[in-house]
C-alpha cells in the first residue's frame, strides 16, 4: 500500500505524525487552525510539498471554525515556517477561494489532487535520467511523506523501478532530526528498495570513489535564477557532486518554484532550536555550557544543478526563469 | 588544568574514556596488551597520535606480561585499527628498543614526550595563521584528547588565544560517534573558548555565508603526495571550503605523515559497525530492515590542502615528499 502522508474528511485532518516514525506509527487528528499551525511548526507534518497541502487544509479548517477572516487564518497560518514556498501556495490557493465565497474545501481538494498528480508527473520525467544509474544519493525525505503520495526525489525512483530498473540508495541520515534515516529509510524498506543509510558526512566519501551515479533531492523553494534552498546539508552535497562531475538533480512541483525571489540571497533560511543539535533521540549529547546553531536549509547556487526535474518536464537552470514566466497567468 | 588522555605509571596505562565523556569522566586502568587492543579497538582511546602512544605503552605492557615476542606483540596491536600511522609508528618504537634489549618503558616514554612536543610546536608554527581569523572551523576532535595534550587542530587555537587573540570555534559534531559534539566541545568549554556545535550538514552553509575564516583539522595518515585521511566528513568540509577559498589547514606531528604511502589511494580506510550509524545511545532510529555503511574515514586529496601545519613549520603538499626525505635516516 503507498504511503499517504495527509488525508481530510468531515472536518478532520489526518496526519501521519513524522515525528515518531519509523518506531511508531500515529494518526494525528487535526480539527482547527490553532492545531494546523502546531503540526507544521514542530514537524509533525512536513516536507515542503505536504506543508503546502496541510495549510491548505489548515485554511479549511479555519473557515468552518468562523471565527477567523481569510487573511487572518492566512497570515497565521504563514507565520510557522518561513522557507518552503509550497506553504504560501497552499495557504493562498485557499484563501482565494475562500474570500471569492467559493468553497475552500474543494480548492484545498484541488490542491492536494494537483500536488500528487504534480509529483507522478516528476516520476515519469525523472525517471528517463536514471537508465544507466545503478546507485542514486538522495538527502532528508522528499517521499510520499514530503509531498503527500508520490514523492519529488522519490518519484523518478519509484517510476523507473515499475519499469525494472535496479537501483540501489544511498540514503544520507540527515541531521540534526535524521528525516533520511527514519523516514526515507521507511519508505524505502517498505517497498523493499535495496538501499544503506550513511552518516551525512559519508556522502562525499561514496561520490569520490565512484560508489554514486546521480543525486536527487527535493527542494523547499527555487528562486527564478535556479538558486534553491533545501535541507540543511544540500548545498555541501551539491558541490562535492559538481567536484566529482556526478549529476546533481532537483525535483520539485510548481509550488516550490518562487517567481518572485529573484536568487537565493533573497531566501529566508529558517533557523531551529539548539536543542535538536544538542540532543540525539532524546538525550543531550554535548556538555552543558556548549551552545549550538541550527540552520534548517542551505542555498545552493543554480550552477550546481544539472537539471530541475519538473511536472513540466527536465529543465536547466537557466530555463527557469523563462519556464515560470510562461507559466505566470 | 589542561586535558591529559593517557599517562602511565608502574605498570598500569590509565585512559579517559573517551566513550563516555562528556557525561561521565571515567579513567580505564589498563594492564595488558589485549586490554589496550580492546580500548584502542572500541576508541576508549581515539585520535592518530594518542591511539600510537597508547599502543606504545601496550607494547610495554606485553613485555610485563613476559608471554609475547616484541613482533608478535607489534602484530596484535597492529590489527586494532588499519588507518591511523601513528599507531604503527608507536608500536614500532618500542618494538625496537624491546627487540634490542633496550627498556620499552623508557622508549614509550620518550614517544610519549615526543608528540606532546611537537604539538607544542605545531601549535607555535600554527598561530600565526589564525592572526587574522575570527572563526575557526574544525571537523571530529583533534584536541588534547586525539594527541595526549595540546592537540593537532586545536593546538595553534590554543597558542593564539594565549597570545591574546580572541577566535570563536564551529565544531562539526562529527556523526556517527560525535567527537566534535562530545569531546571538542568539552575541550572547549572546559577552557572557555567561545564556540557552537553544528550539525555536520551545516558546515558549508555557515563557509558559503562568510562565517568561517579558517577550517584547521588533524589527520590519521599523510601520504607523500599530501593526500590524507581523516575522520569521515572530512572530504566534504575540504572540498567546500576549496570552493569557497577558506583556508584549510591540516595539522599533525611526524608520525602520522607515513613517506611509505605515495598516495591518497593507498590508505586503507576502516569501515566499522554499522549499528553507529543505524542508532545512537542504545535506541535504533532506522526501521528494523534498513542496512548501514560506516566508512570511518575519507581521503582528501592534496590539492585541498591549503598547507601542513608541522612541527617542523608549516609546509605546502608540494613540499611533503621533500620535507620527509629529509627527515628519513
Amino acid at each position: 500500500m503507498p504511503v499517504r502522508a495527509l488525508w481530510y474528511s468531515r472536518g478532520t485532518l489526518s496526519l501521519l505524525d513524522q515525528r515518531e516514525l519509523p518506531s511508531r506509527v500515529v494518526i494525528r487528528k487535526i480539527r482547527t487552525l490553532a492545531a494546523t499551525a502546531d503540526a507544521i511548526r514542530t514537524m509533525a507534518v512536513r516536507g515542503a510539498p505536504s506543508i503546502g497541502v496541510a495549510a491548505a487544509y489548515g485554511m479549511v479548517l479555519a473557515e468552518r471554525e468562523g471565527k477567523y477572516t481569510p487573511a487572518k487564518a492566512a497570515a497565521l497560518l504563514g507565520r510557522t515556517r518561513p522557507t518552503a514556498h509550497d506553504l504560501f501556495v497552499g495557504i493562498e490557493t485557499v484563501r482565494r477561494a475562500w474570500a471569492r465565497g467559493k468553497d475552500p474545501k474543494r480548492a484545498a481538494d484541488e490542491y492536494r489532487a494537483q500536488i500528487v498528480e504534480e509529483c507522478h508527473r516528476i516520476g515519469t520525467a525523472g525517471a528517463p535520467l536514471l537508465a544507466k544509474a545503478r546507485n542514486v544519493l538522495t538527502h532528508c525525505n522528499a517521499g510520499a511523506l514530503a509531498t503527500v503520495e508520490w514523492g519529488t526525489a522519490l518519484a523518478p525512483i519509484r517510476v523507473a523501478r515499475s519499469r525494472g530498473a535496479r537501483l540501489f540508495v544511498w540514503v544520507d541520515e540527515t541531521r540534526p532530526l535524521l528525516q533520511g534515516s527514519r523516514l526515507t529509510a521507511w519508505e524505502l524498506a517498505r517497498e523493499h528498495i535495496p538501499h544503506a543509510v550513511i552518516a551525512d558526512n559519508a556522502a562525499g566519501h561514496f561520490l569520490a570513489t565512484g560508489k554514486v551515479d546521480v543525486v536527487i533531492v527535493g527542494a523547499d523553494r527555487i528562486a527564478r535564477n535556479g538558486d534553491f534552498a533545501n535541507k540543511i546539508g544540500t548545498y555541501e552535497k551539491a558541490v562535492v557532486a559538481h567536484e566529482n562531475q556526478v549529476p546533481f538533480y532537483v525535483a520539485a512541483p510548481w509550488s516550490t518554484f518562487d517567481a518572485s525571489t529573484p536568487t537565493g540571497a533573497s531566501i529566508p533560511v529558517e533557523e531551529r532550536d539548539p536543542e535538536e543539535v544538542l540532543g540525539f533521540a532524546g538525550r543531550r549529547v554535548t556538555p552543558r555550557s556548549s551552545p549550538a546553531r541550527n540552520p534548517a536549509f542551505d542555498v545552493t547556487p543554480a550552477r550546481f544543478v544539472t537539471a530541475f526535474i519538473t511536472p513540466g518536464g527536465v529543465i536547466l537552470p537557466r530555463q527557469v526563469r523563462a519556464t515560470l514566466a510562461r507559466r505566470a497567468p
